[in-house]
């Protein structure tokens, strides 16, 4: 298919641009009989939410959820489980001087490249807001997942070259989930000198995934971690992925790295909670990086469709760095991507 | 399914124990009437061989395969391709004293936990032998992708503390493949060193796709880095991807990182050769994180069955870096990617 | 998945409940830069839309299709093409006095034991209103194949006993879409008596496919019949289906059956036009049961929830014979399922 | 994929032609711990064997399992198991007139239609040596499925105009599995006579599932009616399915049709056991029609690769009926389909 669905078991499809009429996403899979928080799955929704972080773009936008299928007196059914958000405030006029022009960064060109066709209105597909379908959809999943004790949390853990040293998770009622108090502070301070220079920064979100006990995950394409890795790099601003110790293990011995065990547990966790592509029983760790966002407002060098090379300047609000809304984004693909394969694993009905 | 297939139109199922009967693949969707050169697949094979590369174990395997089905008078038929190698001569005795033992760093407790039975020969389907399948998958997707000027190439770029600084592949011919000459001198001692330490290193594989137009990928969940990492990520060693500048992103600026435009072309590549998910037409690069090898000779604490500890020395000889016989492994799997994507995009069938 | 989608290439997903707030699909995998007719696809709803046909049910429902995504400026944008019916005039206390009831003949029994919960609205998501969506979809199927050349055409051929002896499509503008005029008439007679009984009658609808040329189809689980069986056995009132001869079959013999050729061509059809599973180029033709309408004004013994046996008589307005309204959900469930294969065997990316 | 794939939680992909080095099957996602008969899988193999059914093919092909992976001492592994049938006595001489004729109503046109290359030798991979893997699979599935108390069992209900008027199973003990014995004999005469004629003559194929609890079937695309459909009719000789009345239906009333309850169970079972595309708990009943052997020994007209006319006649022993060896592959289809529902449902890990 055209590879907007992911999951086999738990199968989560999303349609819409960010300008058209709405877009939403379609469950298929859900068990029947549960009871849904609405309300969380809308505070999810805020915790992404232009306008809501005083960190991110000053452009609100409405991501008020209609359900339209798959629930009856509070419980799901076992039917899809539609949700849509209905596109309001738009402008599309924001995004007129932008019609003959590729900006630097964004999907533009490959879009035209691969469609012919391009929806210019506000990256269209390609635009942040459709990852607002996949915050709904892992709203769901997590809810699902906290009734087995599992949970899934992730944060901000360097911006630029400020990085949290410290994983004190009570710490992180910050506007970037930064689970360290100072370096969230000095974070915040550099994004807003970002800001002001009308140019952008990128960081480092860490995701833990408690409570899960060893066994999920197959032995050979379905490595826990390969799943993981497809659903977290498909969210559009990431640009690498790793577990445990990770890139670092570059440099390390193999006495050093592997995870020795007593009768007492394991001695360490440099692997991140994953052994042979299934879980362990330990936290399970993964980090992702986040580029700087592409919109700025510093004059760049694009061509136009008769590939005329011109200076554009992007006008409006953008986010002068992504960690902070994106995190809500990773967890919801982890949560997707664990119930997915909880489901394989166990079953949905009873 | 129990995710030992991999792809949707060009599809390949792996199956098979490095101490059972034989291992192999199935190639299903294959275009019929292709010619396939059976000595190239053969020669990629040996690429991956224990025992034919100098730096890698001197166990001597065969990997001779055997073609079941799906080519009639050399050429494909468009029915499915089975591949199998028998397994002529692995010794299970090695692995006696393993029997109920859970070693560091390797996939045993995970088995365990997961099926309750465990094939304790060689690591079973954990085994790196695994992967003889998808070199031979992968050796077969590169034939059709050479037809359409599309090259795939890896190489060791660090181990340990040693990085190559040049790209020049035609260096690349050590047994590192590494693409800078005087490095993989440097890695190469490294790795005789770590040896006789009865250790091991870890490194990063770089991998580059040229000749790809524009247009591959799918733009939500089929992003073409989403796709790869999957791939990828999902081959046992690997601990993290990044693609472009990758993790460096963290630290960099908007207006640096934006690769800009101009009627000459693309300014710079530091998103990688893929944006929005769709490949630019540039070339691709990404980089891969290398676990040191987990079969160490040195004593290390582990438990049995029963959960007592126990000190544990494996026996028998091993890679003591798995960078020089993965580079190809990885360009299996982003061959098999590759060619998955382009027969869903344009078809198989005249 | 819970199998609300149908494809790989050219995926259908739909959700919806007949009472809920609405239902619709989801189209993933359609090509870029195709001038959508919606007025045909519109046209195509009509033929289903209760209300319209004057053998059918004279409940009146609103079919009006809105677009959420996946076109711009009218033409495909090659993204999920999102198609919603809002359920404005449904009236749910026609339903209340079944709340505890299961209708005979209907899924209410085996929804329950199922999910545990059940939306006893209208049939809930195994209402007949389910396959506007498929119509839509459809409709959407049937434009592109008509650019192939490929067309797509059904009708009733049989009624209680009565039985088109002609297949003369030009006369098949009628309340049935039966190609005997004759017939027709005697079965649109049949149907209102049975009405006025407060009974339903089952038949037999045709379908046809000209213009497909030979090669469609895969050898094995994917045969052109297999795929045409899942999808038209997935209408709820289907019984049967058979290709060219049948179940006559049982009592021929080979040398009747078999298809000879000269090098004007083939001398018959009794395979239907497949051949091993793949299209022969000839007229595929194939045929499916219709049950009798399950809903029926007579008293019919059932249970409850608490197993109490009850006489029960369905109020309201229904269909007497399913084939008029059937007929074009057959040709779409056909045209979804060789769009499909066209795009896995051609692609759909130029 | 090419559609040598079956099933998503359950996958059987098969592989092989007849003339080829062998063929078989790979089962993927089985549940690990299962201690499989392998003398009840190789009894089911002689079910369909060539030279083993009084009533088949005098050929006589020796159908011995070899499994390649996926069991360790006796028990599944949960990784993929691997059953192959090396062809050993196959003659491809027999096929060298065939070199350039397209056999009628065989796959012979289409094949070379669609991939422009042909194994001429005995069908390729239309054979219905194919269904040797099926029958393997079939085999496992079924022992899985009898630990839940779960039994499939066919039969031959109609060999031309014979038609089996009791369902005696217990009488089912003869060449055609036809629970009928009077019945069986007359069938037996006719299919010598046939043969004599070198001819071949049809029948229909009876199944039935007992055992099933209400609840398996997905509502929509997956009813189990739907799936069964696609499965059965996979097989190559089957050119019709029917549940429950089937195309009887057509002339029948709702008041007659629907399956009343009361708190005794169901009054009847015209639906076969099947209700809005779920189980209900009766028995499930299915037919197929089965079309003549395509292969006989009287001359015939067919064309060549030039498009010349020509008499054919096809030397070689073949089946006159279809039916006593199919039975196997009918129940075997039936049987996948089950547990890949089963394990969907109710997962297969514990």
């Amino acid at each position: 298919m055209g590879h907007n669905s992911f999951g086999s078991a738990f199968t989560v499809t999303t349609f819409g641009e960010s300008h058209g009429e709405g877009l939403g996403v379609i469950i298929d899979g859900l068990e029947s009989g549960f009871r849904l928080d609405l309300d969380s799955i809308q505070a999810e929704m805020k915790r992404r939410r232009p306008g809501a972080n005083p960190l991110g773009t000053e452009r609100n936008e409405q991501d008020e959820l209609v359900i339209l299928s798959g629930m009856y007196e509070g419980l799901t059914t076992g039917t899809p489980l539609a949700m849509v958000l209905y596109n309001t405030n738009q402008k599309s006029y924001d995004y007129s001087n932008l019609k003959d022009l590729f900006r630097p960064g964004h999907a533009d060109w490959t879009f035209f490249k691969k469609f012919g066709v391009r929806d210019i209105r506000g990256g269209g597909r390609s635009s942040g807001r459709e990852t607002s379908a996949r915050v709904a959809s892992g709203a769901v999943a997590k809810q699902i997942l906290a009734r087995q004790g599992i949970a899934i949390f992730a944060g901000t853990v360097q911006v630029g070259p400020i990085i949290a040293t410290k994983r004190n998770w009570d710490e992180a009622d910050n506007a970037l989930t930064c689970p360290d108090r100072e370096a969230s502070h000095a974070m915040a301070a550099l994004i807003e000198k970002v800001r002001s220079e009308k140019d952008s920064i990128g960081g480092i979100i860490e995701c833990r995934i408690t409570g899960l006990k060893a066994g999920l995950g197959e032995p050979v394409f379905g490595k826990l971690q390969a799943l993981l890795s497809h659903a977290v790099m498909s969210i559009g601003a990431i640009k690498g992925i790793q577990f445990g110790d990770g890139f670092a293990c570059a440099t390390m011995r193999g006495s050093a790295f592997n995870d020795q065990r007593t009768s007492e547990g394991f001695l360490s966790n440099h692997s991140g909670g994953i052994l042979g592509g299934i879980s362990s029983g330990q936290e399970i760790i993964l980090q992702a990086a986040v580029r700087p966002t592409a919109s700025i407002g510093q004059s760049q060098k694009t061509v136009d469709k008769e590939n005329t090379t011109t200076d554009l300047v992007i006008e409006g609000r953008h986010d002068p760095c992504i960690c902070p809304r994106a995190v809500v984004v990773v967890e919801a693909m982890v949560a997707i991507t664990l119930l997915d394969l909880w489901y394989t694993a166990f079953g949905r009905q009873r």
